[in-house]
């Protein structure tokens, strides 16, 4: 892990970019205490996600954590796979003629990506583990539910997720839900058109965890209501403090 | 109003029974100054339910809340209506019988009450307001969702409620769901074996208030989380403050 650049925010959070091998990352640290370390989970391209993932961020370092994120596999500057902009592009034009997702697609667009993603977002794990300001449990917030979900069951250092619901889940993925035991917060927008309800309803319900709770609001699917982040910060300050 | 009996809990908060007619209920008071004042509704039976109403009102006062509730037509010391009666023990047969509840059964049993009970909470609304430890914007909080959707429909003074989902909502009521527009919060069981989920969906949906935002919890019927108090105090807090 190599840090690349530096800046001190004006709310005194230390925003540093690195790299991990071939994988750009930010991390932002509260302070030089050991913090604990929420994982900034998103659906890829952290140049055009910045302002949501600092924003993010620094709501998090004033409840005293830290927060750390990675660009995904095949996002912003990192190669493109082939197979993936395929899938992408089928899943564009289905959503563009307002036709049904097929679940192929969806298997083809995201199964692979969690395959990949998940391992790398581990290996970001030991790294941020290995420095000393970051300390404590770690929470995993944001979506591409489907990544936040397999590491929820194959991470055991993640002690709580707080989840977006997404319509994006392989149905083959829905055994793997019910593996799922840690603490979960699910945020679901309740008139998101692009998102489909009943299989995030369907989704929350497979959850194993004998503690999950489902937060659905209006707003769409960027209106997010700001009192939110605040009940994040109270979910995570319940789990990882 | 007719105040009967006066006592000062532990925590400084003032409770007082009263009567209203021949309709007995409770008023909690943090302190001499005008509060906010949060309705609290249940399922009837104030002697009963006096254990948790008197926690509800307590963790309100704690920010700074009134908390009042009057009992129910037709429950605990109130007389009984034959039909109501009737209506109850043809739910109890069905629920017994682990039968789906007849439609009809919910109309005969929660029509009148609701017809009955919220001309009653708003005298009661009323009287406490013209009480100087009582002043700003009302809230409602509690279940019979009906009754409580039903004063979010009719009263003007109340400014946002946090309704407890709950099985028995006339689907005539439907319609009234759209018509409510003020900041709502429903507490829902998920795993709650008593209560149809599916029913509180569609009632989520149907409301009609732009701000609206649903929590789903496990636990069973009884087992609302500890922090959905705290939740609820907050969301009184950005509506009522």
């Amino acid at each position: 892990m190599q840090f690349t650049s530096e800046r001190r925010l004006d709310d005194g959070v230390l925003e540093r970019e690195f790299t991990l091998g071939e994988i750009p990352g930010i991390l932002w640290t509260p302070g030089s205490a050991p913090a604990p370390l929420i994982l900034l989970g998103h659906p890829g391209g952290l140049h055009k996600m910045y302002p949501r993932l600092v924003a993010r961020a620094r709501h998090s370092a004033a409840e005293g954590f830290a927060a750390a994120t990675i660009e995904l596999p095949g996002s912003g500057d990192r190669p493109r796979s082939a197979a993936a902009e395929e899938a992408r592009a089928d899943l564009r034009r289905a959503l563009e003629a307002g036709e049904p997702v097929d679940e192929e697609i969806v298997d083809q667009l995201v199964l692979p990506l969690v395959d990949k993603a998940v391992p790398e977002w581990r290996a970001a794990l030991d790294a941020l583990l290995s420095l000393p300001e970051i300390g404590g449990p770690v929470g995993y917030a944001g979506g591409v539910i489907a990544i936040g979900m397999r590491l929820a069951v194959v991470e055991p250092r993640i002690s709580a997720a707080l989840l977006f619901a997404g319509s994006f889940v392989p149905r083959t993925m829905f055994e793997e839900a019910r593996q799922v035991s840690i603490p979960l917060q699910v945020l679901l927008q309740w008139d998101d058109e692009g998102n489909d309800r009943q299989l995030a309803l369907d989704l929350f319900d497979a959850f194993g965890s004998k503690e999950k709770t489902l937060h659905a609001n209006m707003g769409g699917h960027t209106g997010v209501p700001q009192f939110e982040g605040d009940d994040g910060n109270r979910f995570f300050a319940r789990h990882l403090k």
